[in-house]
């Protein structure tokens, strides 16, 4: 027998502990906390739990997750249809909203290239991308992947194979975090700065 | 519109973050995470908890969770039935089974108590330790509710209530914890240190 005591109790543990930065004592405290709540509200959280399954697919435009076709800022006319930024995964379409700072499209690859996962650029939405750029109202790309080897190898390779295309291609910055010191960024990040250093505004 | 582009992903978001150390930002990326995982693997989940609160109840002996009446330890003849631990919540048991140091039976008062919030002993499951005790086997009762204001008056009424039964009544150690400073420790768990010191073994 377990220390729980209840074998429902131990697979809904193990089964929390799944989760990104949930632990073992985290899920614990969940599963305990759920156990003493409301029997409607733990029925609640697992209706939306399928309902997010249920309701909400991939854009066929720009590979965001939405519950219409397309999606509402692929739709959204107020929006800049001249400029795209692609992104690896749809979290970050969300990141990018949040800082309110652009009104452009989005395109979203769904990973970044690693020969070592086997992931090339086929598995990536890459060919939607290109197609995107056929009717020449897009005007410039923004290349938002993460600034690490893969994400580097990704935003490079879609440089090159839009380049002979009549579109401005842009990587977004690297440089110290915001609030961040140079005492505590790394040489790679520190290097970086520097080369990309700015005239005054 | 919010700027998740999909109600359905708001709505569990804001669900998820009701859970005990679940913030905004840990809610979103359990969502992100869901939405890439396997549509399977979305609805066991959902499933695990529609199943712990339906599979599991509280024991009526010792008022711990339990899908089996009275629990498993409770039934557990290899126990020493002469002994019982008193705690606040059914997740102390857990935390207590997991030293591997008591042999004996527990009892859960599912509270402590609180005249703000206006938690009276008979919110608790005193009485029903009370009548464990009538039968004359339980000769020691441990009072392990938390070292707080709340469970040390909650260890000091059911002392109080218990003191003319022929049992011998307990409270854990207070202490410096295990591998603690006594740098890092509060005065008042400095204090009880001292007072409660014990001759070398």
């Amino acid at each position: 027998m377990s220390v729980f005591q209840a074998p429902s109790l131990e697979s809904l543990v193990s089964e929390l502990t799944k989760l990104p930065g949930v632990g073992k004592k985290s899920a614990m405290r969940i599963a305990f906390h759920l156990l003493r709540s409301p029997r409607e509200e733990v029925d609640s959280l697992a209706a939306y739990l399928v309902d997010v399954k249920e309701k909400i697919d991939l854009c066929t435009v720009c590979g965001n997750y939405t519950e219409t076709e397309p999606c509402e800022l692929c739709r959204d006319p107020r929006r800049d249809g001249r400029v795209i930024c692609v992104v690896e995964q749809p979290s970050d379409v969300f990141l990018i909203e949040s800082t309110g700072e652009f009104r452009g499209r989005y395109h979203v690859l769904h990973g970044a290239l690693s020969p070592i996962e086997g992931i090339r650029p086929e598995s990536l939405r890459i060919g939607e991308l290109v197609a995107r750029l056929q009717d020449g109202e897009v005007q410039e790309v923004i290349l938002a992947t993460n600034p690490t080897v893969e994400g580097d190898a990704t935003a490079f390779y879609i440089g090159e194979t839009i380049k002979e295309r009549k579109v401005s291609v842009s990587r977004i910055a690297r440089g110290i975090p915001m609030g961040g010191a140079l005492e505590f960024s790394d040489q790679l990040t520190l290097a970086r700065a520097l080369k990309g250093r700015r005239g005054l505004e």
